[in-house]
């Protein structure tokens, strides 16, 4: 279990295969972001339909809303959100960095703000672990200090070394979870008496279905990164590890660079995961760069906003331009949006305020990217990914607005 | 094409089967509603899915939004609805006489302000029968006069016999498009030259391909009624027939007295549409009284307010009685609200405000009913419909508020 096998390179570029519990993930991966506990406008069936192989759900909002013990009483977050294949749930680390109100962090963890009833919380490396044991995902995320993507030396320093500390406390409170040890006393105010037909003791993850991995900080800073690197691999065996605090706020050749000199320095056989990366040109650009695994809300965000990923670049479906026109969103797809109707279809369901158009725009965004996926995977496959690349972005990128 | 075939009766309550140009309907068939060329919140796949095999769409939305010269040069309603199944269009007399802002009816038509754009448009019988030619359903109605159900002798005299001098006139301008007539010189304010790739004529319907059903108004005065039924029934040969004008307001004792007194003199051979009826206790009333077709927003609407149609009859789901509930929405449904998640899971869509609760219960509604008209089907076949109805309501209708 939570086993990871590289099968194809090229270059730093590489195809592989992550064995989780809930099943097998074929990587490069992009992830749909399920935010509280539904890939926005999406069902299950759109997901297995699109061929998302892991979702994402984020421990924040979950913990806020419903609660991390509702979500165990009901069976767990596979069983709450109907689905059946991998899930990784983030540490709730970033939201609070980003979302919550007034927030206060010490050593100890990060006091704050729900966004959804005013009410303090605290979020310990702790309590983010034990909120996601509760919750079941196949891989958990340690708690993590985020720091924007310009931040100064001495502030991604002290980021990055707390997230190490941090690292530590989670590992162990895992430990001891995987070890049996019960939740029982650590209910909090959504503790309430389990009904009948609910499991009377929160079902949990157990060591068998759930893997820790530890995020790397360290901001723009490439020799604070290497370090914070080398601490990580001697605080754990781990089974992945995520890059977290890119792609918040610094230039894209920042990113670039950070990743491409990271890289030679990541272990090979863990599965690289660069957190919050999900526009077409990032995934490829990271993919050259060695990383596997990818998550955004942008297919589902900018879906809902009416623009679309196509092979020729982005276009929004709200301009004037598609009023009446007969074509597919994009030809080459093969989603409900773009199979069964067309572009002025589309555009009216926009122009209209109707749902379906949000649904649509969604699925075929977050199909895009897994479609992009599985096509870096083959060019990887053979030994061929830098000329792909240079195709797909000669005809993705200089597109024109649309 | 066209035909209706009554295959069982028990007492009046019948099942057949009507062919239509894109398919078969097994009656008694519920349509979903797409009123701005999309039932809302659900796609073509979700239709099917649910088992629908005719849909409404509403000639006045789609009229003023896209603007049927849009729709026919993207190929006609069903391409551009991406559904390949019967369809049906209403007239557009209800949403004028419901929807638009200031209007005004005389012997040539009705004159009204558009709901998107506030622009005066004019609405005549002839113009009610291009714009559904051009649309190209399977079946389009007769434009009618609508009065409240509560409307006087007098005033509900008047709209009857306007409706019927309405109809005549509708029946011609079919005959004339059916004849081969063009509409080139009726293009409205929405013309515009066609794109590269539409077709450079509207498709248009055709006589193998659109009927044309009258609607008998007359309020709740039976006598009216059937005067109006039998001078209809003089002014042509119909396919079908609808009742209008009834679940406009009028008590239900009164809808299904005025039903139970037109069933005797309706033609047996005509498939009955009862239009704007769609709550699970008034489609088995109606059945009961020898309707045969249903259409209404009810199950989208409702379900898009959190409140579902169940076995046991309705309930809402944001009730905090369902938050920690794993049972399924209906344990007898097979939709994906009821088979994919708990009802703990549809009430944390609805608090989160999450789009897929939307559809999620709209998708379920639709499904409800059209399973329900299945088993009313199966009822009638067993000459057993009473009995049937009698279980039925037991356990639908004494139900607590949920």
């Amino acid at each position: 279990m939570f086993e990871f096998i590289v099968e194809a390179t090229c270059g730093p570029a590489r195809s592989g295969r992550l064995e989780l519990p809930h099943g097998t993930v074929e990587t490069p991966a992009f992830m749909p972001v399920g935010t509280q506990g539904t890939v926005r406008a999406l069902s299950p069936n759109d997901l297995r339909g699109v061929g998302a192989t892991l979702v994402l759900a984020n421990t924040y909002h979950l913990h806020v809303r419903p609660g991390e013990q509702v979500i165990a009483r009901l069976g767990g977050l596979h069983r709450f959100m109907g689905w059946d294949r991998p899930l990784l749930t983030d540490s709730g680390g970033f939201q609070v960095f980003s979302l919550a109100g007034t927030r206060r962090v010490d050593e100890a963890g990060v006091e704050f703000q729900s966004h959804v009833d005013g009410s303090r919380r605290t979020l310990t490396p702790e309590r983010a672990t034990e909120i996601q044991w509760l919750l079941g995902a196949d891989i958990a995320m340690a708690l993590d200090h985020v720091v924007p993507g310009e931040a100064d030396r001495a502030t991604a320093r002290d980021a990055a070394e707390r997230t190490l500390r941090w690292l530590d406390r989670c590992a162990q409170r895992h430990r001891t979870l995987a070890a049996g040890e019960s939740l029982a006393g650590s209910n909090g105010p959504d503790d309430a008496p389990a009904l009948p037909g609910a499991a009377t003791s929160p079902p949990a993850a157990s060591p068998a279905l759930q893997t820790l991995w530890p995020i790397l900080q360290g901001g723009a800073h490439v020799e604070l990164r290497t370090e914070a690197l080398g601490r990580m691999l001697e605080l754990g065996t781990w089974t992945g590890l995520a890059l977290g605090g890119l792609a918040v706020g610094e230039p894209k050749p920042v990113m670039h660079e950070v990743l491409a000199a990271l890289e030679p320095r990541l272990p090979p056989a863990l599965p690289r995961y660069l957190m919050g990366v999900g526009f077409p040109e990032d995934l490829v650009a990271a993919v050259e760069r060695g990383v596997d695994l990818f998550d955004c809300v942008a297919p589902t965000r900018h879906g809902r906003n009416g623009s679309a990923f196509t092979a020729d670049g982005p276009l929004n479906i709200r301009n004037a331009d598609y009023r009446e026109d007969p074509q597919p969103l994009d030809a080459s797809c093969d989603c409900e949006a773009c199979t069964a109707v067309s572009r002025g279809y589309l555009r009216h369901l926009f122009v209209a305020k109707e749902l379906l158009g949000l649904r649509l725009l969604s699925l075929h965004n977050v199909r895009y990217l897994i479609r992009l996926a599985a096509e870096m995977r083959t060019a990887i496959r053979r030994h061929a990914f830098g000329s792909w690349a240079d195709d797909w972005r000669r005809r993705y990128l200089p597109a024109r607005p649309r």
